[in-house]
């Protein structure tokens, strides 16, 4: 990738779905916090979850409802401004009434409804404005462009833009289509998945077959990217497949293209999200290489992405390697210092653990941009690994020293 | 401990040392930058560093030194503005030059100069300018508070204050004294030890007594605190004992004394440190309980005071603790959310997992204050673990953003 994606593409918009969004009162701000997805008969499902052992409701409820229906989803059901987490019994119920509400209104199995939240953690689900909400959500279903952009903006709490990213696969005669919206800002160290993504595509498939296809792409995507280092608890990424295009992932040549389309959704929204998250100015793409393996390096690069002192300097676009150098030092691993090199965009500034004559203020004009390259070799052997994270600025300290007050 | 100390208690001096500190034009800002100790003959020495794979040149030469003489120190010089790390063989050669020169000026073995360092990290260590320095400060030794004080000035970098400490244990006809003298302020979260502390006492003990009881005396206070997660390349706590009280640390009723008091000075030293940290408004004392082990609890406690958002709630004092709950959850840890309690300040504000009723306003007012407890139980069982941590507020963001540049 030579540049971040930070807007959505051109909206492309697989056979099967429609979307809708309506504002019920969650949010204080009275924006819309209310979104559906409705899927046709057939679509088969897979998701995957938070790490964390605090788990939302709708987490719990969800995951329970594809392993009763072996991954059958008609309805996706999303509440922005509220997570319906650490809310005991009462947060299960609500967010159960919810599901067999939309459920009997659109006629379908309540097990069948995937329900998601997504806010603040330890407040209790207003389910009864949900409920409320429905009847014109349900109304307004429309499966065109203008209906996923209000699903995409509903589902938002602290980002500033939507985040859709969509592709087209041509399999002989039949056209396969992919939509994936998502949305992150804080919390954002998914462990298994981000925030929130929903991916819809008309491909056929079982939904054993989409899960592997799920957990193929979302670990070099989602799993490779960290704004603050917190795991959230209410992490998902739900991928849907009405079957409608004909095309089926049981061929290999479909297979095939159908991840590579799949993988370069993910990242689209990886990197929408984390260009958008809470108080970024600066995203880094780093690069750990020559490491023993590839979770050594996936290591060492979450010890940088996650140090407060490498972050701040990065906000002030500031050259500091002794910083990333330290990073590394404290990492746990048996790391030789004498074997490290570090890179910031195409220079080296820090050769076999020491200083390396470079242009300074290069560096800091590299580091100035809004995405940036840094790159750190350990010496140990051939492995490697790529991390996106973000700078920590003074504005994400505002943004979360004031947020349920 | 009601409240924290913040500043220098009444300084008390233990015989057989003498201070001085002079500007040798290291710090741009042409404030006092380097440091001396004077030691008298015989006194013994133990230490203890950083656990970072990246170690600073004094570091090494000061260690090389310790085991060379069997832990005898008879000059302690300490540099702030420049860190001499990650500078290779010439930085090496300069830190030895400089305990050289120091070495020949006083008439003493160059092995029995201790070195250290503090400030950016890569940059080489101009010891033309701390040689030039010597004679001056050589010259300017006392024994009385006022040349302690200008010592402890000199090593601050961005410490905003200094910081000291002092006991005294009366043992029958023999009085005891003890003299801690730190700096702190950022790349704080010691494994093995804080940024640069210097402990001087009269007592008499061999250098392997004192290894031990520094050994206790600090993993219970500097290794059980954090400002920013990061572990400096520099952490160097040094005992020195000139022995001149005439009590010795083998009789087991000193040795008991001495120890609470070298304990008492360290945490005195330790709250200094995390409340003069960079940017720091609120301290916070973190109590783990309810854990398997105090390891167990140690870890979550770590997990928690490194959390981004949790310390950037505490910035606004604001009492979100499913931020809190949010970060034990992802802590890799077995936890039973439905096990685990949170209180701040004395309230109840987490039940079994959910939310517990609470005067909010009032948890507000005590996350308000310039230190505040913070408590976790587990529900897992019997051991807990203290730790001292610090909001994450905007200020620190502005002082760490703009370091080198």
């Amino acid at each position: 990738m030579s540049q971040l994606r930070r807007s959505p593409e051109e909206i492309r918009l697989p056979r099967g779905f429609s979307f809708s969004a309506v504002a019920a009162g969650i949010k204080a701000s009275g924006r819309p916090d209310l979104a559906l997805a409705v899927a046709s008969l057939g679509t088969t499902a897979a998701a995957r979850f938070t790490s964390n052992r605090v788990v939302a409701a709708p987490l719990e409820v969800g995951r329970g409802s594809l392993a009763e229906t072996g991954g059958r989803v008609r309805a996706v059901i999303v509440n922005s401004g509220n997570a319906n987490c650490a809310t005991g019994k009462p947060g299960l119920k609500a967010c159960q009434s919810v599901c067999a509400e939309t459920a009997k209104l659109l006629s379908i199995p309540t097990v069948e409804v995937f329900p998601s939240s997504t806010g603040i953690i330890g407040v209790s689900l207003p389910a009864q404005k949900i409920i409320a909400g429905l009847p014109e959500l349900i109304a307004a279903q429309d499966a065109g462009q203008r209906a996923v952009l209000d699903f995409a903006h509903a589902i938002m709490t602290t980002d500033t833009r939507p985040k859709l990213a969509s592709a087209r696969v041509q399999t002989g005669p039949a056209e396969i289509t992919l939509l994936g919206v998502g949305k992150g800002a804080g919390m954002i160290h998914p462990q298994l998945a981000t925030m929130l993504v929903y991916i819809f595509t008309d491909v056929s498939a079982t939904s054993r077959q989409l899960q592997h296809l799920l957990n193929e792409a979302t670990e070099p995507t989602f799993n490779c990217m960290s704004i603050d280092g917190d795991t959230s608890t209410n992490d998902t990424v739900l991928l849907l497949a009405s079957g409608q295009s004909g095309a089926r992932v049981a061929s290999s040549r479909v297979r095939r293209r159908f991840i590579a389309a799949l993988t370069a959704v993910c990242q689209s929204l990886a990197e929408q999200i984390i260009s958008d998250g809470e108080g970024v100015q600066h995203v880094v793409r780093l690069t750990v290489e020559h490491a023993r393996t590839r979770e050594e390096a996936l290591h060492i690069a979450r010890v940088i992405a996650h140090s407060a002192l490498v972050k701040t300097a990065w906000a002030g676009a500031d050259p500091n390697w002794g910083r990333i150098l330290a990073a590394v030092g404290r990492s746990g691993l048996p790391i030789d210092p004498a074997r490290v090199r570090i890179f910031i965009g195409k220079q080296m500034v820090c050769r076999d653990g020491i200083a390396y004559s470079f242009d300074e203020k290069g560096a800091h004009r590299d580091l100035a941009q809004a995405v940036c390259d840094v790159r750190v070799q350990l010496g140990r052997g051939n492995s490697q690994a790529r991390f996106l994270t973000t700078d920590l600025t003074a504005e994400y300290v505002r943004i979360n020293a004031d947020y349920s007050t």
